[in-house]
């Protein structure tokens, strides 16, 4: 089904990779792109006036955790997430399945850490009772109960203002049974239809939904749910749930995905949910992937890693570690960051991760945010110059970077 | 002594108050000025251009901390404190005898919150011994055994290429003896001498340095500690020390070193230690200081209360509290900060602070630095226009704010 929400600019002749502009309601998005996120209203430690510089265009802000505070009805009050938040661009709302179902499964990063999900259900809440009417849980905020269900979801990302809405789905994990990841993945098809429906009824003007594909690491029901996903009414679609226990599994996955979604469907934008290391970036854009999300370089940030060109290290650079202490050099010559550009050190920046210095984490947010937009930037013109190949490579061996 | 580090600009008839140019190795600063802190190197969450562009000109660091950690000689391979955080400007360095004494004495705050010095104690180190030649403590960072005394304040202030070190003193706490203020001020009129001496022979080119007047709430001591620090070779003078528990008597004492710094003296700069409410720095500004540090603002900042012209709260706004969760309205109206000019409401900014997201903290440092730097921008026109008296009473009274 074709629609109005995408136009694809270029392709990659050999490779499923796009560029394209994603039209929403507050402007368009260009393609491939990362999302950074914004899960609470806000990308932390950031100014919306910041994000907009560092080339990002669209935001992510996530329902369950703005339900429970501050509420949608105060959002809504104050101008929606748009005007709430100071964030005039696009913003697309992850519809709180993937929280809400973490408290009972435990989330992928507890299942790659081996802990358990008790301990993490402890965190951020619990599950009181799952059906298919929804989910009943108890608020990390207040204690209070609660009820997520499809129409509740949808209904929260339309008080929200969203310009692209998720569907409430379950976001099955990876250490369950085939049996297990098909119930779930037929009951996200059924709330996937009562999602759409709620929207066709009462989803405000201009707002985009996009169906999520889930399936697990089987085959078979991967490309079923991409069928099942592609049929129905939505207007963009999404890569949700596990996808494997190492990257070479992910991307089979993702490409079982990407083949159902070609062809007729071609002209629907893709989102690939909470994937953001450097190499799945790139394979991403290579299987068709338009945008994608994830908390890892802002986190990384605030954790004192430092992404920079060194594939062998996962691009990563642990400031906590090593030689950084006493380092004089910067980041990463010829990196725009305020770091970089600001003539700080390594050995300044370790000083204050290790002192905890709000500075520090918003120094290494800004310089982690600056290398991905480059990253996509790089790809997004690789693309319509038709040296997607050569650019990914070089990138893949650590021979270029957003500044080289 | 006249001495070419200060240039009074204009006197205020009818008051003490006076405008001028503070000059120092890396630039004036223009007075009366408001200096905020950069503790740990850094203006907590901000970066160095964003504090130059709320308007100040001088920042203070602290020898106590970054002599624990990173280390003065790590900051000086890196081009000192200067280059080490990316400030240009200038730079003064409290000497590490407030954070030393305050293991043993409690803290003023300690003492306002009656709180016990042995609590505070097991936060920030603890003090093995102290005499004649210095202190030796245990540090919080790593519990080595340290010693600061004169000579190794003056020497890591050195290193750190501070433009304005502070010589290292006992700052006597509020709730002692006049004995023990006696001792304790005598002790600190050696240690200045000592001071001066370190810095005649090891000092680097171009380093100012203020001597401080102790002498706790005891009007002869505080006299006579002025008069002691007015007659040594110091450039400038810092009033430290328990002032007080209660506005009227901190403003007394400080009244009578003032008396003692006018006529010959009178061309020397003089700090005010530790002090930034609003109402504190007016009637500072009237008593002739200069410069003030306080670490009032940005604390306020990062625990969700916003400065607003409202006297009768202590021009605070405590976020958490009260119509601010659901309060459209900005902060203040007109005014030029991130979260005001941006049209953020108070609800998102309380909102942020009970989420604890970093963004809430910085906003709300950023508009009380904005708010900090409007009234001494303000007050400073006012003399030298020759109406502090009329633009004094009107912030008095609340109806004159830094965009009104």
């Amino acid at each position: 089904m074709a629609t109005a929400a995408f136009t694809i600019q270029a392709r990659q002749p050999g490779s499923l990779a796009r560029a394209g502009l994603l039209h929403t309601a507050h402007g368009d998005v260009r393609t491939p792109a990362f999302v950074p996120l914004a899960t609470k209203a806000t990308v932390k430690g950031l100014l919306p006036e910041e994000v907009a510089a560092l080339g990002f265009e669209m935001v992510l802000g996530n329902t369950f955790h703005l339900h429970l505070r501050p509420g949608e009805e105060l959002i809504e009050r104050l101008g929606g997430l748009h005007g709430f938040m100071g964030w005039p661009g696009p913003i697309i709302t992850d519809s709180g399945g993937f929280q809400v179902f973490s408290m009972g499964h435990g989330t992928v990063a507890d299942e790659i850490k081996g802990r358990s999900p008790h301990g993490s259900a402890g965190r951020v809440g619990s599950i009181l009772s799952i059906d298919e009417a929804g989910v009943r849980f108890r608020s990390y905020v207040d204690g209070r109960e609660r009820f997520l269900s499809p129409e509740r979801s949808m209904a929260i990302q339309a008080a929200l203002g969203a310009d692209i809405a998720l569907v409430f789905d379950e976001c099955t994990p990876f250490h369950v049974e085939r049996g297990y990841t098909e119930n779930s993945t037929l009951r996200t098809h059924r709330w996937l239809e009562r999602c759409l429906d709620w929207h066709a009824e009462h989803g405000p003007a201009g707002q985009l939904v996009y169906g999520i594909v889930q399936g697990g690491v089987f085959e078979d029901m991967r490309r079923d749910s991409a069928r099942v996903v592609a049929a129905s009414a939505c207007e963009g679609i999404a890569i949700g749930g596990s996808l494997g226990d190492h990257k070479e599994q992910m991307y089979e996955v993702v490409g079982w995905a990407m083949e159902e979604l070609g062809g007729e469907h071609e002209e629907r934008p893709r989102h690939l949910l909470g994937i953001g290391d450097i190499d799945d970036l790139i394979r991403g854009v290579e299987l068709g992937v338009d945008t994608f999300d994830c908390a890892i370089p802002t986190r990384l940030g605030r954790h004192g890693c430092a992404l920079v060109p060194d594939p062998a290290r996962r691009w990563r650079l642990d400031l906590l570690k090593g030689r950084s202490r006493e380092d004089p050099a910067p980041l990463q010559d010829g990196c725009p960051c305020p770091a970089c550009s600001g003539g700080l050190s390594r050995a300044y920046l370790s000083y204050l991760v290790r002192a905890k210095e709000l500075t520090g984490m918003r120094l290494l947010t800004l310089h982690n945010l600056t290398f991905m937009a480059g990253l996509m930037r790089e790809l997004r013109e690789a693309i319509l110059a038709g040296t997607l190949a050569e650019v990914a490579g070089a990138w893949r061996g650590g021979e270029k970077h957003p500044h080289a």
